[in-house]
């Protein structure tokens, strides 16, 4: 069995990954840590009741000996400049890192320092981070020990666009993302800006032009297109706990037919389980991988623009953060890649 | 005082339009008319409680003659293709007609026939039809004998962009329309596609490409464009009753800065007492709008990609269908704009 | 013109004051207070944006002396323990005080220290202060210079049942009152127990048989009842911003019918014009009482246990809060209880 | 593998166990039928995109013969009276049953076609059938071949009540419950009652005093009893789509203390793995056991009442529906009744 152990357990992403790893085959959650002095020698049973069927570890303060004495694999669901703290002792101590933060996803410190208004993490670190989207980075995730796993956007907006930018067949300047997200993206600290009588019944556009996932999208769709891409990127709240929507629009420089796209679609994506290319035309729907590690995308080109649309859902909470944090553990250490994520979405 | 009479008196906008014309000081509703053989002779309450306190005309079958005879005006709020059937004998009673439905409001057959997939109504009518969009064709209202009141996505579109495609600032094809409603638009018929279980903590989108609100907004703002404007047009469905909010994305072709944006929106809306530009940078949110007439709209520029990214927002059963109709019918009687129509909105 | 101040205008109760009385015919809204500091001298439309298009004063600091210099009324919309100081100035300087807190509610200071868990107000003001609940206690109201405006619950709960207590027709040992409530009646401080993503699609029990407004229910029930009257009283929470529904239970006495019931309910209603008896037997649900100052109420009897039951529904803003208030403050200056209140219910 | 069939695979009961049974390492979907001619011979995923990546048959006409033949169970989910037809030519074939209508709940004939409105199945099958509340009819269950599974809320009611029952040590004369549902309860079929518009923001109550799953309940708590149990039976709907809370309350004759009802409780489901007894005092919520087969309960006792309160949870689709049914077959085909059914909660 890996010994694993989350750092962060009791937000919205550690919770996710308790979910996770405790119905994993090949899974036991050895340490459980939390940032919160009042929570420490506590069952997270007491914060989390749904939970109360489980056998775990008490709650512990953070503590890298620990961690690096008897854990395989931590993974740090905490918030941004947390992770680039810990990891450098989990290394030296030979725990590999699964990191669900941002602190390790963009190779430019400058960036970093840009977008989160925070100290980056060293170089040396930056450099050794593997970005975990694993549709597009399996073989270099199979010899990882420091994983940077996606933010939520990126994730849903790189699987919808990286097989458009590798073809050429767009114009990488066209690139608009009108994306939106479920509020559990904002974790589960409270503020007026997850207060349900603000955001119930209610739609909303937040850090528009200024998303600190931009440079993510930007930095990944740039490795695989033959110029550097710039993306047109405006997050939204949607009343809804779960879930992200992703509308990309590109113009289409060649002539191509829809039937092309998704012939390129689903040549991308024959051999990814995780990632359902739906028939051409479909209006997806985010309650469709509602639980799941599911990415499903529906291609569109309109006629009379010559724009392609490329809708794509995922669950944040799963292939936006844990399901795949797990996924990526599942091939650093060996197994397949659907290990313990074969969950049905959850419908109605 | 006016009297008013209502055909689909039983659907959402015509129970809105009772809420609102309730409360004018001028009107006094006359009739109320289905086309439910079931309800004839019923009161409204027994349909729509929440109006109990009301004193109203019991529902009846549809009789041009009593709308000729005894009502000043006639609100349609039926679906797509009743009106165009109607609306000749009205008029020739001396009746005015404030029509809610889609069929007056293209004035070429042709596209009409092509994105509703109906026979168009008499060209007659057509031509003699007044679009209702209040802030940008207030003259003609005044005059008007049968009206077409706006579609509730392109007045929400409308308001945004019409000022940037008068301006010239802005690449008339780059535009990109990323629109989301909650469900009330779709009207009070039961289906699968308004079922809670089906929309409720869900995200979607529809007619991507082909709803056909999109030749509306094309037709309006190319009468303020130097040449005609074509519009990518995505609507979404949100899990909430009301609200309409559009992200809309045009190239900047003028050197403009955010400010001369502002002035722009501020000088446009100077005098227009329903529209709300507010402070550039804005976030705007649809419960700022929630039960009231009001439209929101705030101002982005990305200094990166060169975009701006005009927000907008309002209730689409209100400045989308129902509120938009009691303001034109106010200039069509030589009223104030805003009488009856200054409901604060309700919030949270 | 009534020159009104509002304290917690920042708040849902406040701002709900300030939709309603900005429409009011005959009241001038003077002064906004804030006891947050940092929001001294803004624009309340700052705070709201949905309120941008009124003309109010800015924010300022709680100050005793511009209340009873320049104000008629004042709205106390503050926590619990808030009014009790500020009270005694405010009448000291002839200034007429509606208190939407618990602190004048209980005529006994035991009560309020047992279950408020605070100190209570001075016993010559908590004899002074007349309880608010119009359709009940008006003659007292007109003559009030310190209201005390009812709770939300309790204005469901006692709307619903004192008919049933005065009739003496049921036992009052029977009573029990299961209570639903939504999110915003928790007010608009940020904590988990209001965060979205804690409450959506989720219903959930709190203070079983602890609710501070218990005691209220009690002592206003055993006004109208033989006997002092016990209430077994069980709040819940709902996943949606506004409304109230009370199902309460009680064991029939006398062998009356449904018929009779209804009638009660009619004659005691009769002039009570924000009190809707509707149809015997009546499904009621909250939204058709959204946004305005009705409260509906619905008879059953179950003939096979011998019970009745009692439904209502309000809006816990309004009828339940600032709504109720109003028509307060109406009758306390001598004008029609309904000036300023006759909105319809926004539905859907 | 046990090969079963779904007979309303595109019910939302059907789906739920379409999404059990998937994921069940016994158990191989062998046949989906369906009552709609329109969907024979197309595949499930054209109706619900969410389980795409299953390898599933066609759905098929209802066809007794192919039952018989080469499934091992079918499970019927299909409307009250569908069962009552089917079953006696599927128990004729040595086919199992479990059927998720209300068609052999009852033991009374009469009961049925008072609340049900319909012809009752035959008295022999009547006879046959047992009820599946797998805590409390283990035994039975086993040697089941024709097994009625239990209501939603007759479910999450028993579970509540049966050990306070079988205490002798409550009044059963002083039941009431007030119980609360979210929306997919009602099933998939379209209508007003389930428009989202009509029930988002809104709660409801209905059949009040006449709901079908009445003498259910009352049927099971009185073998329990030492006389027959007359229960209070209030449902609600509320803007959810998952899960059913209970709020019941009974008179507690014996002096008993908060302390031993919680032991009481703690021995009765002590060996039950799918009931989860609470700390007592807890406040239950709906999201606790969402997608899972749990049923959390909670103790509450009013001292100044004398009333114990009891709470109960659970997801209707799963311990209310489709999990229930893959719990009582594990049961009737020998495996541990947990097998395939130990998903933890979806929270947030």
């Amino acid at each position: 069995m890996i010994r694993a152990g989350i750092v962060g357990a009791t937000g919205y992403s550690g919770i996710e990954l308790v979910r996770l790893l405790s119905g994993h085959p090949n899974v036991h959650i050895q340490r459980l840590y939390t940032s919160s002095a009042a929570s420490e020698g506590e069952a997270l049973a007491k914060v989390f009741g749904h939970i109360e069927q489980l056998q775990l570890p008490e709650l512990q303060a953070i503590d890298t000996k620990s961690m690096t004495d008897d854990t395989d694999v931590i993974f740090l669901a905490a918030p941004a400049g947390v992770s680039a703290k810990l990891t450098p002792g989990l290394l030296a101590g030979n725990c590999r890192v699964i990191d669900l933060s941002g602190d390790f996803r963009l190779k430019s410190a400058d960036l970093y320092r840009q977008w989160y208004k925070k100290d980056p993490a060293p170089e040396e670190q930056l450099a050794q981070a593997v970005y975990g989207l694993h549709e597009w980075n399996r073989e270099a995730i199979a010899d990882a020990v420091l994983l940077a796993n996606p933010g939520c956007y990126p994730t849903a907006v790189l699987l919808a666009l990286v097989p458009l930018i590798k073809s050429g067949w767009v114009n990488p300047g066209s690139l608009i993302v009108d994306a939106k997200s479920g509020i559990s993206g904002a974790g589960r600290g409270a503020s007026l800006a997850v207060h349900f009588s603000e955001v119930n019944e209610n739609f909303s556009a937040y850090k528009v032009g200024q998303h600190q996932h931009t440079p993510e999208i930007e930095q990944e769709l740039s490795r695989f297109g033959q110029e550097k891409v710039i993306v047109q990127f405006t997050p939204h709240l949607v009343p809804m706990t779960r879930g992200i929507f992703v509308t990309a629009y590109a113009q289409l420089e060649a002539g191509k037919s829809l039937e092309e796209l998704q012939q390129l679609y689903e040549s991308a994506y024959a051999d990814k389980p995780f990632v359902r290319v739906r028939p051409a035309g479909s209006y997806l729907r985010t309650k469709d991988v509602y639980g799941s590690n599911y990415c499903d995308i529906a291609l569109h080109l309109d006629e009379r623009t010559g724009r392609v649309i490329v809708l794509s859902v995922i669950d944040n909470m799963v292939k936006g953060a844990a399901g795949q944090a797990v996924q990526n553990m599942n091939t650093m250490f060996g197994m397949a890649e659907t290990t313990g994520l074969l969950l049905s979405p959850v419908f109605p």
